[in-house]
């Protein structure tokens, strides 16, 4: 049985992907089902509730000799945590690589906005046809990862493939159902500010050290903001804690297309003054159209401790 | 201009892949040109003699921020020196992996016979004839790559993907074309030791300490028998000059389906020995049906040091 594994902080399109990709390899015959190591976020909740489909199980680890198949991350760290004891057969996603395997395994990689646009891909060149649920799904894994083409990770393609999805998926109303996903990831409630902070949260190297970036894409950006005092104590606890170099929390405002992040010290809050330009006002740094953590922040981190 | 860059001390498998795929794109409307980055070996040359068809320009370094594709390979120690400089956008593979990348990129890797059937596949896939030359380049890498189907590397894909391109190519007899690839990468004349070792010549890390393995496919295996004595103080000398760990130069008999390991010291042939219970007859390791570097020594060398 082929486990496929959805990354840590699990968001819309690493729980898509696995769902249907699973279902996909089911199609042809072959044993899989999609796990989760990770809570789900409000998005993916309210979608999967309102499509009426089963979450991936939650696992911690799976048993030694597993086979397993990642979407939407390639890199250990952000994967299961006994990921060494498992065979990792495959991997399909669209960031950055960093691996090292023992032996040769599939690949798909694209330079493309979402993981569930290549699963889609797969279905496509299999000649097998989507069934409607699945096509809802995909569909708004690619809406919430592109923050509805907004992101520049977005491709002609991804757009095509929202088309193309969009004759068996039947929404009226793509933009709409956009907001209704966004508005679901917004809704945090009362959520404890260090759970908030890492629901979406990686950890990078940046010449030598241990950075992390904490992200949350909203349509309610003055919720964030009215909680900075908290989370800037939060940053700073973490940070110690953690042993990084730094922390940092975008605050991505996914309609007026604005960021502002918030650090855990002086010296971090310097250093997006010196690699974006960054305007600092009470104790926040303003990006300005900076959506993608993967397309822009990071490789501007690298390009500068390069 | 996309440069398909093939690997340092290019076989046929990736100097096929690198002319093929070049033209894929072409046929895409995507300007590509293939590169090779060392000397062709004598099959490769008699093929692309035999077909009448050019030789990859030979190149060291690319200019700074040039596109390249990786085909056959995806480690920087064997692809071309100034990669680092370069703007890697694709790989396309079937070895293990061992990449970090700064962005995201196209990769397309299996677990199959050979690189140029995962070219095939992305002909077939683009729905583009493929030419009848090409089809013979193809076919010849697949049978050059699972040594006629030999190598433990190969699956039912790469022998129904030589069927399939083989109604195009129209070979009367597939095992002599393959008998003639071999024929002519086993006549190695009065080539230089050093140049002989390094034909097919790889480095790894096992276990912190680097070694390098070297192979001759050969239907020949007397030929390099017979040159024991100046191959062992060559293998000693690169050790030395290379400052690795130990050097492995394995005699693979096509034909016969055996073995024949020479080493740089008594030392590597102990762990020989202990890896693969190996026969030590004469300061040689006899191996038995050891084909495949890539599938049956490496990952018993790493078995062994992990």
């Amino acid at each position: 049985m082929k486990h496929i594994v959805s990354h840590k902080n699990p968001d819309t399109d690493t729980i898509v992907a696995a769902i249907t990709y699973a279902k996909l390899l089911n199609k042809q015959g072959i044993e899989a089902k999609p796990v989760r190591i990770g809570v789900l976020n409000k998005e993916t909740e309210f979608l999967l509730n309102k499509f009426n489909v089963e979450s991936p199980e939650l696992v911690e680890t799976l048993p030694e000799g597993t086979e397993i198949v990642l979407v939407d991350h390639n890199e250990k760290s952000q994967s299961i945590d006994n990921i060494d004891e498992l065979n990792l057969t495959g991997i399909i996603d669209h960031h950055k690589f960093n691996i090292q395997t023992s032996g040769p395994l599939n690949i798909r990689a694209e330079i493309i906005g979402s993981t569930a646009s290549i699963v889609t891909k797969l279905y496509n060149e299999a000649g097998i046809e989507i069934p409607k649920v699945d096509a809802q799904l995909l569909i708004s894994a690619i809406l919430s990862d592109t923050l509805y083409y907004r992101s520049p990770t977005t491709t002609e393609q991804d757009r095509q493939i929202v088309q193309d999805l969009n004759k068996i998926a039947e929404f009226e109303d793509l933009e709409q159902h956009s907001l209704d996903l966004f508005a679901a990831k917004s809704n945090l409630g009362d959520i404890e500010v260090e759970k908030m902070i890492k629901l979406d949260y990686k950890i990078f190297n940046f010449g030598g050290d241990d950075y992390a970036i904490g992200v949350m894409e909203t349509t309610n950006a003055q919720y964030g903001i009215n909680r900075k005092e908290e989370i800037l104590d939060k940053l700073k606890e973490i940070k110690k804690n953690d042993n990084l170099k730094g922390v940092f929390y975008s605050i991505v405002d996914i309609l007026n297309e604005e960021n502002t992040t918030m650090t855990s010290g002086a010296e971090e809050l310097e250093l997006l003054k010196t690699i974006f330009g960054a305007q600092i006002k009470d104790d926040m740094a303003y990006l300005g159209n900076v959506l993608s953590r993967k397309k822009q922040l990071v490789p501007k981190f690298e390009a500068h401790f390069n």
